[in-house]
């Protein structure tokens, strides 16, 4: 029954040579792993114009040299996991590469941030697209919360259901949502070479701007380098691309800066020509395509397939999160479990993972998860920063040819990373402070599931020089608690006979008659094996025979034999009558197993009727 | 730390002999086994007087002679149950009678009523107490039915605690409430006779009143016999007293029979006297007591022991219930964890099964609980009738000396009995017709009980005289499932040869390079034993593992061997650290011992870091 529902949920298991079949093509990799970064086309320009309108409408040509400045760290952000992706291509992106480069401990930061940012991709995106639904139809508004966690828990299913499959139907509404970036693009700037759209509705570039600081650039520029979030994802999952699995990641790599980099610019300039400021009814977006179609269709397929792509954001990080979270497993840092593959192939304990702790977030928030998006922007600067602090010590040590270029595009990244950095802790520190303690959180909790790890390994492992067959084997005693003279018993009793001549069986009375009654019986029934009786004054079970073990133990660890305790387990025909039986065996095996250092045997008695 | 709690909540242990102890004098029984049947006194005179005054107050006269019939129920109640006593003193009452006399399903009609009635009781009383409470102070009105829950896990921890603790503590309220009722009957007595109390505030009897019928009359009259539920509580009962239990039973009956028998005649009258009728404001009981005492510290401690004695109520079924329960597991009706005595030496699953189930009825119905109290009232008729009938065959059977007079005394309790049920589906059939459902389903469930255990005991009942220690022993085959060669393997392989030589190690793979690993460190470790490996397409082990040893069984099966599995299970040294660890061992382990015939041990490995 839950096996029918699973295969109807997730499909029929693949057998494990089919993972051929589940790897991904540039195109289709390119649409899945993506979705976080071009989907921030649609947020970036705004966060840039929103900082700058606060000293007035004529600070807006300001946008123009900070594009040019995210520009340069987008360049330099692919440059160097394009060298990432060569180097490591195993995945794992800045965690393996601050690992090998900068010590575990930055390694164990880089990755460590970066999990908690794809869950917080997930949570942001999904509730973000959850609003621009609400916002076109409010009636929904009230449901809010339990469609972000439908979509949700729809995403973990596709991405249970196999990569390939996810792949398939999620690629369409992506190459959608850039081909409406570009129409709008295209259309834009033709109307601004055909003197359709008058400079007269922008302040010339030079214009000077009272009250503009440094400061204030510096913010409205780290503002929009949130624009760049999801562009590591590529490095964490080379592994998920078809074969030569580096080549397409770094070509896939390289198209999405292509289009990333031409629609940011695109946006921010037609923003910037036609003269739009941030608004609290429009999206900056909305305000551009209204300018540049009014509002018709093209309009709208605009606006629906934008509200899509930040739903779908969330899927890079479904497909980054469980590569990343294996690497971290590979090395002992995590729970082994999220190095098994499930029935689609997929790593599902890492699928799961990701989407039970967004769905936790999301209900936590209640869906604002708006205070968060600070946050979120430290995680990915972090492991950034750390990625190419490493890359620069990589070149340093190993002078490849052409170092020189190599490390100047890192040292360009490394310093631009650091500054936004700073610039996230200064101005928004009562959003970012959580992250001073969430990261070394996690970073101690990988360190203690390591040490557990390393202890397990020491204690398992054993000189295989020493020959099994050599070692000298102990004797065995076997006790057998009765509670009556039954079909039961005789099989236990049997059971026990088989095995060794030594059988004690021991038998717990709650009044001396019982007691008597079962030793006459018990001599009548000529069993040839010793019983032992135990009057129990407080009715209890458990507390005699535990005693009772423990003293036989006493005697055999002497003579350097082992206890093996025989136990029936009743299996009823029907659920309910399971409730008509004293579970009390349960409850003695599980006491005894997990307090006692003996074997013990459970003989089910299934019965019939 | 659990055990440190439980201790703490319900006391030390007390060991089997120790029950000469719990036994009850005949004060505390009377307490703790009338205090139902005494709290009715509060509101049966009241339901007698409501119907009355729908037809006006010169009817109120008619409630002298409905008690007249209420005190002969009563008086033949009293004689029948002391007959019961004496005839079946192991307790049981109206189910005993009925089983011996009428046939068994009619004994579980009467026992299945009276469990679900004592059910009712604890909700109705409970429920009517904090009712009481929450009118006196109305601040806690919106907290109702959490107190009535909390009143219910009280008086379930004082029953835990033992019968004798709880009856020393539940008998003041008891013995109060009589004394407050007794004053103010001598007290209202002494006002009429000297003259204070004017006869003309009623009419006189006799008076003719329009409207008023046979009908009307003989509802009322079924109104008032509600004053009577709890009168059996004691026949259930009777192996609580000291000895002779059955002497004591008797007479502390006939002290109840008389306690209630007076109170209850002398609070009608009064109330006629007084021509006092019903209001939405107050109690019948409360107008009495202002008209004799005005409002004073009587009329205060009059209503406090009421408010009070209405909760104790519940402790009669919290008497009766669990010997009850007791009688019917006995016969194999009920299931058999009834008849165990828990730690206290009272019958700790059936006061649990009885707090639980009146908590859920308070919750289901949200305190409203009134809308229940025709069904408690069919609950306590029914076999108020039933075991009048049985008694009345059982003397036609034996005929024993003066059986005329018991005869008589029976045909008049049964016949009024019969008369009470015909009215209370006649006039509440829309209250009551869940008895006709819930008895017949509860009489099902019965039967489904006992069925089970005679086929148990056909199943685990064996022949003696086949002396054990000539049933030829089987050979045995040991498979052991290996996960890689570690010191959990060397130990399980160790105790496999220490008891056979046919020993198969299994090893599942999921890659042809982990099998060939696998075969090739086995070879060299030189264990001795057969390493079978199978390479798991999809990655499951349960399947494989299932199927091999289904081919193994198949051949052990034609020659007489039996198969056990040996599986280590880990027991980390801190809880979090399971979650470490695949518990996959312990799935396979129950899916095996659920599903097949073999033989399943266990051996623990107790991590030391």
């Amino acid at each position: 029954m839950v096996s029918k529902i699973k295969r109807w949920i997730i499909g029929k298991p693949l057998k494990t040579h089919e993972i051929q079949d589940q790897k991904l093509n540039k195109l289709k990799a390119l649409a899945l792993l993506s979705s976080d970064a071009l989907s921030s086309v649609a947020y970036g320009p705004e966060q840039i114009v929103t900082v700058l309108a606060v000293v007035g409408m004529a600070a807006l040509w300001y946008s123009l040299p900070i594009a040019v400045g995210v520009l340069v760290l987008l360049l330099a952000l692919i440059l160097s996991y394009r060298q990432i992706i060569y180097a490591y291509p195993q995945g794992g992106g800045a965690y393996v590469v601050a690992k090998e480069n900068l010590g575990m401990n930055f390694g164990l930061i880089a990755g460590g941030s970066l999990l908690i940012d794809y869950v917080l991709t997930v949570a942001v995106s999904v509730s973000a697209g959850t609003d621009a639904m609400t916002s076109a139809f409010p009636a929904l508004h009230p449901h809010s919360v339990l469609i972000a966690v439908v979509i949700v828990i729809i995403i973990t299913i596709l991405n249970l259901r196999g990569l390939s499959e996810s792949a398939t139907i999620l690629a369409y509404p992506v190459y959608l949502f850039v081909l409406a970036l570009v129409v709008l693009t295209i259309a834009g700037f033709y109307k601004v070479l055909t003197g359709h759209a008058p400079a007269s509705s922008h302040a010339p570039v030079g214009s000077p701007v009272a009250g503009i600081g440094l400061f204030l650039i510096l913010k409205a520029f780290s503002s929009g380098c949130s624009a760049l979030t999801g562009v590591e994802a590529i490095s964490n999952a080379i592994p998920s691309f078809k074969a030569p699995s580096e080549k397409n990641a770094a070509l896939t790599l390289s198209m999405m800066g292509v289009i990333l980099g031409a629609l940011f610019s695109g946006i921010v300039f037609l923003t910037y020509w036609y003269g739009i400021g941030p608004s609290v009814h429009q999206t900056v977006l909305s305000q551009l395509s209204t300018e540049v179609f009014g509002r018709n269709g093209v309009y709208y397929f605009i606006q629906a397939t934008t509200a899509l792509i930040l739903v779908l954001a969330a899927n890079t990080g479904f497909s980054a999160f469980p590569l990343l979270a294996v690497n971290l497993a590979q090395d002992k840092f995590m729970p082994r479990p999220f190095k098994s593959r499930g029935d689609r192939l997929g790593y599902s304990n890492g699928i799961m993972t990701l989407g039970v702790a967004s769905i936790l977030l999301i209900i936590i928030f209640e869906g604002n998860v708006s205070n968060l998006i600070p946050l979120y922007a430290v995680g990915v600067f972090l492991p950034f920063s750390l990625s190419q602090t490493g890359m620069i010590l990589k070149w340093i040590r190993t002078k490849p040819k052409g170092w020189g270029m190599k490390l100047a595009a890192n040292l360009i990244g490394a310093l631009i990373c650091y500054l936004i950095l700073i610039i996230f802790f200064i101005t928004k520190f009562t959003h970012v402070w959580m992250a001073l303690i969430f990261i070394p959180l996690v970073v101690f909790v990988f360190h203690k599931i390591h040490q557990h790890y390393l202890d397990v390994g020491d204690q398992l492992r054993i000189d295989i020089s020493e020959k099994l067959k050599d070692v000298k084997l102990s004797e065995n005693v076997i006790i057998v608690p009765v509670s009556g003279i039954t079909t039961v018993v005789k099989q236990s009793l049997l059971y026990a006979k088989s095995i060794t001549d030594h059988v004690i069986a021991v038998y717990i009375g709650f009044s001396p008659e019982a007691i008597e009654k079962m030793e006459k019986q018990w001599e009548e029934w000529d069993t040839g094996v010793r019983l032992v009786t135990i009057h129990s004054l407080y009715r209890s079970i458990l507390t005699p025979l535990s005693r009772f073990i423990d003293a036989v133990k006493y005697k055999t660890d002497e003579a350097g034999a082992r206890i093996t305790v025989v136990m029936p387990q009743f299996y009823t025909k029907k659920w309910w009558h399971a409730l008509l039986h004293n579970q009390s065996g349960t409850l003695i095996r599980a006491y005894l197993v997990r307090t006692k250092d003996i074997a013990i045997t459970t003989i089910p008695y299934h019965f019939k009727k």
